[in-house]
């Protein structure tokens, strides 16, 4: 059998777009004379449409979709991912479905079994899971269909009861098909293709995985879509971060060669392509050209400036120098450098006569009260604001330029530098902005090297450095990562060899800040336990300080 | 047997002060001769902890918290909730969980069966659904024990294959108990009575339903815990929005007299003391006292204002004109008169020199350009920026005053009066707002009613009217109704006989104003659907306009 795995970039909600894209797929693969072409989990719709799935009109529109597209089919089947209607008399109203269509019918409807809800998925939120199983007969190949978590109960941890594939099994599938929305997380790459290829081993069955691409707001998807024969053999991998179009020559029995690609776990260059997907799918999906930033002269602005001349182009993206008294002369100098490397515009708005004016406004307020962290917040919104400002006028999107660590401890004002629609490095760590601003530098000097070798600085007072009021990020990192993605407790933590008195600041300081991180701008997520819809906790709570 | 219900506010995460709490219950409960104290769901640490529950520290201390608790079990029987370990080789690594501690031993636990999962619910992120059935014994009493939404799958819609008082039945209980973490809305008060009465009447069983009060952050707890008979009298029912205490004095086969209060949907009392309790709550469990409000002379700010004073107390509130070259002599006037009227401090803060200073600052990027709303916004986050630096200064927190019609169509400044740290009024619509403010008047005029009788307007144009750019607010309301809470399309909508061209425009501004509400400020949750957790939208999408 002839088929062909389509590796799409979908549009949530954009039914015409993605049902358009999807027939010249079919239209490329009835050329090159395929028996069957998969799409991924929800292609229809984009996954996940969240409580879009709430409204009738909005799964009603998904089936005649599904219609349109069925239209295309006289001469090969198509299996593409649905939400359909339960008609049973209990459960949720719908299921997450796929459907093999051909000649113009539905031929086959099968659900998931198995629904994530944990981390960033939600899906029993919307769905009944599937409790009957049956293959799916296509030109006398009979397909074990699973959707995407179906295939993930093999190894630990053991989340569900039922395992999808042990029950079709029974029924002696020849292949095993797998349509996915699978998303990207910078150690998630080889431990998918592992559970992959153990799916293969396991039940002695080739596999063609079909994922896709695309960025939904926060969320990436990789692609790296396969095609694995009964052995376990990688005999296809498809592109990460780009839309991919392959055809598999499959015969029953047949092995194939080893022919899977070498990406590793924290691959830099996967973390930057994730990033660069997911500022330009941004833009690109909410109709959107022009971005703007404040650049201080600092890493972390100069590595999102950087990235956002890939994603956008270097006209589209204007950075911001926006200079207090506080401001040293490098920082203004490297910021302006920095846009030159890029050949991007940059303006200069000095922030002095407004702070000046806010505090003068303030002073009958204020008197007699001694200045504190207020004033580097009047500093820190006065920036937003102008900012804000520039973006109405000129109709550009601001990028907020926090990372992971200063996110966590709430090293960050809001509505001051929290500005922002999108974060595009909110899930990196000042270490691994580091490690980024090399990886842009790898061929040329991009960001300059005086930005990458000063000491980490607000520029909120004079003098001042992160590590005035922060462990260095060396150490900070270490202990945000145990806290947060290893949800490890402070004594755990201490348990590991930290200082106890630094982790319970630390702590501390990440709890203090959810309300801050509350109304955060979305923050691309590349680990597996990002802030935002990864990680939500309590704002009003005791923490165990 | 005599059962105390205990009817109490807990705070999350806040073991010590929970367990402290209802070892105080259980004394009085000692003292009054009852054979069993019911506390509700997930007593022991709050409901819900989120994310807190992924935290093998947290769920280890919860342990420790009923350890502590068992103590003090000699004389009489205790149920408690509290998450547990799930032992089994498959599935979430808890239950929540419902424990019958008496004589230091924990006598019986039992697991949550039904795990809503939708709107602001999302138990199935943590939990194991329980499969097994067992009545719990105490005294020669044979106890059906639930757990919240157990009770819930007797009416339309059947959400959930297994009911699981169907099978508790068969072992022929002779009461039912139910712990319970049900949320106030201002249509669910009916509801949930009729849902326990039909339990009641369905199984012939006398109930004792425990629910708890209490706001966690956004989600509002109103109590009305009830003790309902054999018959589905309610012969019982505790306080809304108060902690309280029942002796029942239960005996098999007797009915008893009803002694239900009248509580009706939509009552405006009960709405009312949900946002102050939910103000308070927000302030005390943060461990904040003052709170700071921008007053514009509008309906919103004085509504905010005069519940603020309520919940904090007159001179915790202090009341922030922020007058602008456009703001009408009538509006610093009301707003003057207002925090005269509710006795609590105020200070005129103009923000005409930082507006000029910003727009000189601009001056040059802008010259050429007309004005446009980058000049409105400016205003508004102007005063963002002064009420934030003031709130920084006297460690405030600033309420937040827009309403819910203003939030669903975007009709607020992100960063301008968007901020604050708690939308108190954001699920109330404009046309709720003003019953609002008349029920605040229903002794006295406490509000102006030049406050209420004038037209809205932002003021940050000469003359500007809400109705300049928006349907009349009766209109608005209606249209966003159908389609938040309702969840119908925009067709379905213009059947309704509201005409097309209006509701798509207003669908159109709800959908493209997304990606601001997600930045905004949590929302006191009165509606059974409010913005926040309840509704999730993706913010980039094509939806169907």
């Amino acid at each position: 059998m002839k088929i062909v795995i389509a590796q799409l970039n979908y549009t949530i909600g954009d039914l015409e777009g993605n049902v358009q894209k999807m027939i010249e797929h079919i239209q490329r693969a009835e050329q090159d004379g395929a028996d069957l072409v998969v799409f991924s989990e929800l292609s229809i719709c984009g996954y996940i449409p969240k409580d879009m799935l709430n409204y009738d009109s909005f799964v009603n529109r998904c089936k005649d979709a599904v219609e349109a597209l069925m239209k295309h089919t006289s001469n090969l089947g198509v299996i593409v991912g649905v939400p359909t209607y339960n008609k049973a008399e209990y459960g949720k109203r719908l299921f997450n479905s796929a459907q093999l269509l051909y000649k113009n019918e539905i031929k086959a409807t099968v659900h998931k079994t198995l629904l994530p809800t944990y981390d960033i998925f939600d899906e029993y939120r919307y769905f009944e899971p599937n409790t009957s199983f049956e293959l799916v007969e296509f030109q006398g190949v009979k397909i074990a269909l699973t959707i995407c978590e179906d295939l993930w109960n093999l190894d630990q941890p053991i989340l569900y009861k039922t395992t999808p594939m042990d029950e079709l099994v029974k029924l002696n599938p020849d292949i095993m098909i797998n349509i996915s929305g699978s998303p990207y997380s910078y150690n998630h790459v080889e431990e998918r293709k592992n559970r992959m290829v153990n799916n293969a081993k396991n039940y002695r069955l080739p596999l063609v995985y079909v994922n896709q691409i695309g960025a939904h707001t926060d969320i990436l998807f990789d692609g790296g879509s396969m095609f694995i024969d009964a052995q376990g053999e990688i005999a296809e991998e498809l592109e990460y971060f780009k839309e991919d179009y392959r055809f598999i020559d499959w015969k029953v029995g047949e092995a194939y060669p080893d022919n899977s690609l070498d990406y590793k776990d924290e691959d830099i260059e996967l973390i930057h392509d994730a990033l660069v997907m997911g500022i330009r799918d941004y833009f690109t999906k909410m109709g959107f050209k022009k971005a703007l930033l404040g650049s201080s002269g600092g890493i972390d602005s100069a590595v999102i400036n950087a990235l956002a001349v890939e994603a956008l182009g270097a006209e589209n993206v204007t950075a911001v120098l926006l200079p207090s008294k506080y401001s040293s002369e490098g920082s203004v100098v490297d910021a302006e450098q920095l846009a030159k490397n890029l050949d991007c515009p940059y303006k200069i708005v000095s922030i002095k006569d407004m702070v000046d004016t806010v505090e003068r406004t303030l002073a009958p307020e204020f008197e007699g009260l001694e200045a504190d962290v207020t004033e580097e917040n009047i500093q820190a919104r006065s920036r937003g604001l102008l900012l804000m400002a520039m973006s109405n006028k000129f109709g550009s999107i601001v990028l907020n330029t926090s990372n992971k660590s200063e996110t966590a401890v709430g090293y960050a004002t809001l509505y001051g530098d929290m500005c922002g629609g999108l974060s595009a490095i909110g899930d990196l760590y000042k270490m691994q902005v580091y490690e980024m601003a090399r990886y842009i530098n790898r061929d040329r000097e991009i960001i300059p090297e005086a930005i990458i070798n000063k000491a980490p600085s607000a520029e909120l007072r004079f003098d001042q450095k992160d590590s005035d009021s922060l462990p260095p990020y060396e150490l900070l990192d270490q202990i945000l990562f145990q806290y947060i993605e290893k949800q490890k407790g402070w004594q755990e933590i201490v348990a590991l060899g930290f200082e106890e008195a630094i982790v319970r600041k630390i702590v501390k300081l990440v709890d203090r800040n959810e309300y801050k991180r509350f109304q955060a701008a979305p923050i691309l997520r590349i680990s597996n336990l990002a802030f935002g819809i990864g990680r939500q906790m309590p704002l009003v709570a005791h923490f165990n300080n």
